[in-house]
């Protein structure tokens, strides 16, 4: 497949307008009473309108039978081989709670867990302690200080939070602390590279210090770190492909990686409405748009089949506000499937269409899993939708002479 | 997928025979009025009825999105990997004027220009002088003598010409002297690489006693240089896919583009017929053809919708000549889509078929975009054309044990 660079030399920039538009989770499987997916149940004029005007098929978001997380499913539809460009645990904790990382930073998921008088571990999660009594324990932890290096300790939920260390020269390549199950006594943090002695150092420090601060703090008296790493310095979209992208995204993991390919984050309610008003409000000042729309996800995470079934055509009913701004390509898709019957992502190819007036429009008649697979698109890599993108809108030239 | 040093390993010759048919440009968009494509508006009774009798599917020249020149595209339907096989701008143009290259020569692609009496640019096209004039200047330039090494001037069209440097050790690494606008001098041309520091010399060498030499030639009183560029050493279809290739190609580029892999070029007329003719005549002394018919893609570059509709027509009824003589595969397809609404090369996948005795054909009954995007081959690389041609040849053994 060809590579950024490759498609960062024959990129241009140009007035015309790319709407991405990503319905998280959107591809399912048979209802087993109708034998129709979640898009065949919904009644979806917009988007069949859509797939007939337009070139349909279905996408693998990382590889056949590869099931995504949130974070390739997205990197691979902003063009990024999920595979190569990849986003460390404690990156993703912190982008999720809509932590704003700097290049540089380390950041690793938390623990909070028991450990007993010997210091053996007896509860890897502290009985899972409230949200709150997390927040009131980090604020506790954000009074550590180590020299030379700034902390920030962040609650994400329950017994989880991150922590992020800012400083100059600081190596991700650490081993977690976390050794994983209970009766153990926590892991040191060992530098994984030479260069990372410095940051192990820090991290350890910080471990000793979070203890002596939690000391009376039981069930939740001492903390397991792991998943330290890098806020990734990936090629910006803008360098690449030679648009102004923007994201509307109401969930922070969203905006996150989206910020981390370089889009700007416009602000947005969280409905569906406010987000595709959110795009008509900012449609003049950017030529590309991801616009993420989470709700089908989570029905289907919730195995509430009825509820995705109404989010897609509700997702129908506010498309005419996209389809009125006549962008010159819009695209239709997910991250990756979510379906209901199995509450929770699988590794299903997603239903794919893109519009543009040179698309080389095919014979489906409505936007479906079934329907897709017969497009004329056939199944691809998620990683050519931003190629297919470019050309589409006219983005790109010649290759080779 | 499969490389080249592999599938050398696995075949082998036999006296079966292949025959590659290239439409330059095939590939269309519906016309605007009709909703059909150039090939679908065709009358095409052979073409159809080698699809009814093969199997069909859709071709990515480089990549999904990629428009591809001329070389990538050919180079990809020889099994060469467009990305990693690359020709340079110099070459390129030397090989579209027929200029018989050798390995290890430098070509450049020449601009004469106008500079003045501080030698400074004011028009980097000499405005736009004739052909005749060029060709006058460029025998002026041969008689520039560099020592120790081969100096061959050749007039390209208006302004441009193709300078090749033959000698021994010239690196190809050096940056361009035309610094690609107006009111700046030419650049000295510099080495990339520390052993390009001689053919940086001898470039240097070259423009400054061109320079002397056209001083009265005002508007054409300098030259400008870009894209140094060797002809590449690929390895050879005979050697890699033990094959005896031949090419039947009109224009210079493609003859050039099958030199460069190691085909032996046949004397053809230029008219389809003649083309078609060409290969009855040769056909008993080699066992792969190559033949370009480069009509279609002129018509779509001028946007004559119903004159590559025309040559699609012409091409078919010369086919029977080839069904006549049976070859054991039949392949028709296109370096790329050249579609008359857009006036240029496209990303657009490219129909292709392939007839053999052993294809496992499939429900296609026509040929054309629509038809063969449900082919049963589906969409695939280009790259992939020869392997499938030499097993439907039976000229690939088992790949291991």
């Amino acid at each position: 497949m060809i590579g950024l660079e490759q498609i960062g030399e024959i990129a241009r920039s140009t007035p015309s307008k790319i709407v991405l538009l990503v319905i998280d989770g959107l591809g399912g499987l048979p209802h087993p009473e109708t034998g129709r997916t979640e898009l065949e149940s919904a009644k979806t004029p917009n988007l069949d309108r859509l797939a007939r005007e337009g070139i349909c098929g279905m996408i693998d978001p990382v590889s056949p039978g590869i099931t995504p997380g949130s974070a390739p499913g997205h990197l691979a539809l902003f063009g990024y081989d999920p595979l190569k460009f990849t986003v460390g645990r404690g990156v993703l904790e912190a982008l999720g709670i809509d932590f704003d990382l700097k290049p540089g930073d380390v950041a690793a998921r938390g623990n909070f867990c028991t450990v007993d008088a010997k210091g053996i571990i007896t509860d890897r999660r502290a009985g899972r302690i409230s949200t709150e009594e997390c927040t009131h324990l980090c604020r506790l932890l954000e009074k550590v200080t180590i020299a030379g290096v700034e902390v920030f300790v962040s609650p994400v939920k329950e017994h989880r939070f991150v922590v992020v260390f800012r400083g100059k020269g600081l190596s991700s390549q650490l081993s977690d602390s976390d050794p994983q199950r209970d009766g153990l006594p926590p892991k040191a943090v060992s530098p994984l590279a030479a260069e990372a002695a410095k940051a192990a150092g820090i991290a350890n420090e910080f471990i000793a210090k979070a203890r002596a601060a939690l000391a009376d703090g039981y069930p939740a008296n001492m903390v397991l770190l792991r998943g330290f790493a890098h806020y990734p310095d990936f090629p910006k979209m803008s360098a690449v492909f030679k648009i102004k992208p923007a994201a509307i995204a109401s969930y922070p993991m969203y905006r996150g990686l989206a910020k981390v390919v370089g889009m700007k984050l416009l602000p947005t309610g969280a409905t569906i409405e406010e987000e595709f008003f959110t795009l008509s409000a900012n449609y003049d000042n950017y030529d590309f748009f991801f616009l993420h729309i989470k709700q089908a996800d989570i029905a289907g995470e919730d195995g509430d089949f009825e509820r995705k079934v109404r989010v897609i055509e509700e997702v129908d009913r506010a498309l005419p506000r996209l389809i009125d701004l006549d962008p010159d390509v819009i695209i239709v898709t997910a991250d990756h499937s979510t379906p209901a019957v199995l509450k929770g992502h699988s590794w299903h190819p997603v239903p794919f269409l893109l519009r543009s007036k040179w698309c080389r429009r095919d014979a489906v008649e409505e936007f479906s899993e079934r329907a897709c697979a017969s497009g004329a698109l056939g199944r691809f890599p998620a990683t050519e939708v931003m190629p297919l993108a470019l050309a589409n809108a006219l983005k790109l030239t010649k290759y080779g002479a």
